[in-house]
């Protein structure tokens, strides 16, 4: 059977061809007809639904309510926040003909909604009773990509932007840093991957905020990909957009606001952290399907009903437990190639049963990251199958919290920090001096961009020297390669 | 505070100003930045969220799955089908420039995605095996419009497309059925909306469809809004996309395809189908807040704390129920104004409590349709609510199929057609030739387009003559003015 999977590429050796295949092959996504566009397959969708639906639930129970905003933005809108449309210009699309005509005022196909929300937001709030406004909406949004890579970087992608708005820098920052909390307790709890969470440096930020904190996950090849961004956008927009809002004594005031997101990127750092030389491993928390079942039939038909009516008797305790799950009895395929093929798709928890099996009066459990099988009596199958999900759920995390701070360096030297990018591309802490030159020279020489500062650090007075010219650096930041 | 209400306007002598009054009192949509698009509010949204998840569970129950396809479709792929692209040719937006470059081909802002869909289905499909598929996706679509009604008619909606494909015309002509009894379901035991169900006309039909059905609604002016098609497509795409399969025998085949699909538009034909001079009323089990909760406070501490304690024990009976509810405390509103805006809201059961009620061991309910209030023992609250929203629920549906009823005529000379649509406007049920002039010119003369053939005349042979042109006739097809 272990031949059958060997078509796959070897993850580390090739990670992107490995990447492709998997993405193919788990049936997750595929290119579009239209470049830079992808097609988001049953399988990869119902990835994106359940993230829908566990972080949906989180917004509404803090009070944030979904809406949805039009996709089409006039250019002068987008205008109104100069470095706004400083950093989407290059990624726009633009309709300029709609229904036959030629229209007076270009529409921009939205890259991000603030500038279409906030110019209502305006009408919204008028006293201090309208805050804070917290909106949500779960949508596509588009920015041009060059190169296309599935899920990472496309040039229409969904994901939820949410929106606030707040009577105070405090109000403001705490919204910044829960909506921040979500998506580390998502990547961490349902994901099952340990990320790293801080503030990016200027160059970084957000176009049009004040600051950018952002979830930073560590991929396997040493490279780091962006996770989920929060944003603190001070008054910036509030007052480019003419917000207000009078107080208790009446004044007026331009209030706070935050936008925080996370996208469909999201599945791919799920594809890059779990899967191995088989496939794909999904978490069980997140997994569409958590366990599946193949029935191993004999030229018996005495014995098959037997496979079957155990199968109906699992079938039915999942059902009760609300455990997500499929039967694969296609008789056409070999057990061989479905269980392949169920490693491929990354599904935790596989049961087989035969002729062996119901002689014994056993099944056989195994789990997809570790590839053990065990054999477990059916009364107790529920119970094994839960505190495998439970256990596998635990590894997985606790894999990768081991994995980032393998591949996360100390530096001192310059020199070292190079033979590191060079090498064995690893994330670097370091002291840097918050220069953007040293920051661009750093990435000219070694492709290593800042990627945060880390919250424990944010506060930090410290007394280093800049990794690259040596003067006084106050906080270390973790330098990547990235995505 | 009957006086309070009456900023709206009457509802039947001014069905557009009303409608435009509750859309904007109720906080349920208003028109955008741009022309033409709508920004869905909260409160609308979470009317569509309730679509979406009634419909949701449906389609997958049935083993329909979820995916996501790009937005853009390059202008050719839309081309393929030529009555398809002549159809919607008139209503398309076009992307021109992305990412600063020119397009070398223009892309098209899906106005459906039968095209980019099954350019795809086409790589999907090989055997008999690869059938049924079946595919949904929740999301926006752009068909330009030139005069905007909020919900009604707008460039950007929101709505779910179900595409299918199937080995043999028997499967596909089920499956449209099949879609066609969701939408009506849908709308009769959630909005509580009667509706007409039939096939369209081949001048109404679906651009590239073989068969159109559609759900109609019965607007209490007496005009029709379209509530959802369904529609059978025959071989006509796969075979201009060259979709095929091999049969069990090794030959190959087109198959048989259909699609269908429900929008925001159902919220407009919600709004108008229920709401008197006091605001909206909505069905219970659509209501994104079933019961709100009135506290009536007195200058006297003890009372105002006997009277939240008593709230707080409705408050967790009605959590452990699932009731959607809420408390609206505000003390800077009058008790007048909180009830006349619940009652714009059309929040399906209101609760008051105030000192008098605490004295007497009550509390107040009252229910949104009839305004009526009663007096109840809170011990008795839970199942007085609840049988209060089944029989609103039930009320209002009875009222639906009435009004439906009233508002639809048998008619037997043209004569009679047309006084009825320019004095007293209805639907109209009459016998037609199905000639495309008739259809034209009874269009030209009276503004009412053919609306179906119901369900129960498809296959009649009836003896009839065509109420414009006196030919022979065999059905009787449903007229009305639309929006």
């Amino acid at each position: 059977m272990v031949s059958q999977k060997k078509y796959l590429s070897n993850k580390l050796a090739n990670i992107s061809k490995w990447y492709n295949e998997i993405v193919e092959k788990a049936g997750l996504a595929e290119h579009a007809p239209v470049k830079g566009c992808m097609i988001i397959k049953p399988y990869g969708y119902a990835l994106w639904e359940n993230t829908q639906n566990i972080l949906d639930a989180w917004f509404k129970k803090d009070g944030v309510q979904n809406a949805y905003f039009p996709i089409f933005i006039p250019y002068s809108l987008l205008q109104k926040e100069k470095k706004h449309i400083s950093g989407f210009s290059p990624e726009l699309a633009i309709v300029t003909t709609a229904g036959g005509e030629k229209l007076a005022q270009p529409l921009v196909v939205r890259p991000t909604s603030e500038t279409i929300m906030y110019q209502t937001f305006r009408n919204w709030i008028s006293s201090y009773k309208d805050l804070p406004l917290k909106i949500n909406q779960w949508c596509n949004v588009v920015r041009w990509e060059k190169r296309t890579y599935l899920f990472l970087r496309t040039s229409e992608f969904l994901w939820q932007e949410g929106h606030t708005v707040h009577k105070n820098d405090v109000e403001a920052r705490e919204m910044v840093m829960k909506a921040l909390m979500w998506y580390k307790d998502f990547y961490e709890k349902y994901l099952a991957i340990s990320v790293f969470v801080g503030e990016k440096s200027a160059s970084e930020r957000f176009a049009g905020a004040k600051q950018t904190f952002a979830i930073e996950l560590v991929i396997p090849t040493g490279k780091a990909l962006q996770g989920a961004t929060s944003h603190n956008l001070g008054q910036n927009f509030s007052k480019n957009f003419d917000i207000t809002y009078t107080d208790e004594q009446n004044t007026i005031h331009n209030p706070f606001q935050t936008s925080w997101g996370i996208s469909t990127r999201s599945i791919g750092g799920l594809i890059l952290s779990h899967g191995d030389d088989n496939g794909l491993i999904l978490p069980p928390k997140i997994a569409p399907l958590q366990v599946i079942i193949f029935p191993i039939y004999k030229n018996d038909d005495v014995i098959n009903q037997t496979i079957d009516l155990q199968i109906k008797r699992i079938k039915t305790t999942l059902e009760k437990s609300g455990i997500r799950h499929s039967i694969d009895e296609r008789r056409d395929k070999t057990i061989g190639f479905r269980i392949s093929e169920s490693e491929i798709r990354g599904i935790p928890i596989r049961i087989e049963i035969g002729p062996a099996e119901i002689e014994k009066k056993v099944i056989i459990i195994s789990r997809r990251d570790t590839l053990e099988k065990q054999k477990i009596s059916p009364d107790n199958a529920i119970e094994f199958i839960n505190e495998s999900m439970e256990k596998m759920q635990n590894d997985l995390l606790r894999r990768s919290y081991e994995n980032k701070n393998r591949l996360t360096a100390e530096v001192e030297s310059f020199e070292e920090f190079k033979t590191i990018m060079n090498t064995n591309r690893q994330f670097i802490r370091a002291f840097w001096c918050e220069s953007a030159t040293c920051e661009e020279k750093i990435k000219e020489i070694t492709k290593a961009s800042t990627r945060v500062c880390e919250l424990n650090e944010l506060e930090k007075k410290g007394d280093g020297l800049c990794i690259y010219c040596n003067n006084k650096a106050h906080r270390k930041w973790l330098f990547a390669q990235s995505y």
